[in-house]
């Protein structure tokens, strides 16, 4: 099935991530994998274990870095403490800068834009991140734009979480159409009523979710090479 | 952290599920846990093993069915051809039955509703499931409804795929009241901009997913007890 024109799009698995950042577009891709034989889809780790995630759920990756080393279309996603300390692993962000150089689509969703932003990809980019985060993006060189979703050349940087939903569908119709990207929302229902209806940013919680930011930087980045820069007094 | 206080949300993994299924309500479940220290959440599986996906993702729960027995809340995913395999199981039938014996609320997403269906537990019951997949509530004696997420007594029962992200939220609001459901969307970044649109339902693909329901049903209830009354030449 997998031949030379088939094209791989490989989610990243860290330890710790935001479930649904990597689940919603996963699922979005693999529906499209289901219906086009030119895409298949990989989530890759480091290595096959298990990793945790802030919820109890633990995710078991299909392939290793190593096994995947230069997919059409990468996507990172995001997270809490954990994803400041993944935006300082040199493993990740090493597969990640060469996964950028021959990738069509270098993706992210949440703060996994910040990982991408630590591996020096997004210097003079416009991108996005979690609302709650959108600031630190200047640290990296990014311009910090409140979009669902930011397209840059080939790197496409969602806002925070269900975005990545929003996002992996708005890729599907750029690659494979917008009646293909269509059917594939009939197949996950994706027709949206948020119960308390769209949310009202006049009364975000700015002050709530900065200092959960600055506890998960200080928990996710202690003892790291991005301490100093981020952990200021 | 876990006392006669605490309410235990346990989501339900089988083999083969859709994964956004159960990860867009466990997301909004771990959330509300983080904040509220009224609830906690669990995935129960059948052994604590990592079960395959729908997608190339495998999950791992973090508690068996024997070790939450009683949840106040359970939540079972959907699926294709595993999930009609999965309303054959006697195991996760009888965990099920136990379990809406005490629980407060018995909730599905998509198919799931199936396997509450299987368990005799939607009998004359409103409820729904993926859209197409509406008409075989009756065989298990529910009245299908076709409403975003279906409440009745005590169970809760959600469209197809991600409207378990709505029917979560809605559930946490009751639970917890309005203003934690909306922090919690604000956590999530749950502002929906569905790239093509609200599905147009005038435009449903009704053919092409009869015959993927069809294709389903038959490997996923062959050999089975529900074969002869589903599999109808």
């Amino acid at each position: 099935m997998v031949d030379g024109m088939t094209k791989t799009i490989a989610c990243v698995l860290y330890p710790g991530l935001t479930a649904l950042d990597l689940v919603g577009p996963l699922q979005v891709f693999s529906v499209l994998a289901g219906v086009s034989p030119d895409y298949r889809v990989a989530v890759v780790g480091q290595d096959r274990e298990v990793v945790d995630t802030d919820t109890p759920l633990g995710l078991r990756p299909s392939h290793t870095f190593d096994e995947v080393p230069s997919p059409a279309i990468v996507v990172v996603p995001g997270g809490g403490a954990p994803t400041w300390r993944a935006a300082t692993d040199e493993r990740l962000l090493a597969y990640l800068r060469q996964a950028a150089e021959t990738a069509d689509v270098v993706a992210s969703v949440c703060t996994g834009s910040l990982i991408l932003g630590a591996a020096g990809l997004l210097e003079g980019r416009k991108a996005n991140t979690h609302w709650s985060h959108r600031e630190f993006l200047a640290e990296f060189g990014a311009e910090p734009v409140a979009e669902r979703w930011v397209e840059d050349g080939k790197f496409l940087t969602a806002a925070g979480v269900a975005a990545g939903i929003d996002m992996a569908l708005h890729l599907v119709a750029r690659l494979a159409g917008e009646e293909v990207a269509r059917g594939v929302q009939f197949g996950i229902e994706y027709d949206p009523e948020p119960p308390q209806g769209p949310l009202d940013w006049t009364k975000a919680p700015h002050e709530l979710f900065a200092a959960w930011t600055a506890a998960g930087m200080r928990e996710g980045l202690a003892g790291t090479p991005l301490a100093e820069r981020f952990l200021r007094e």
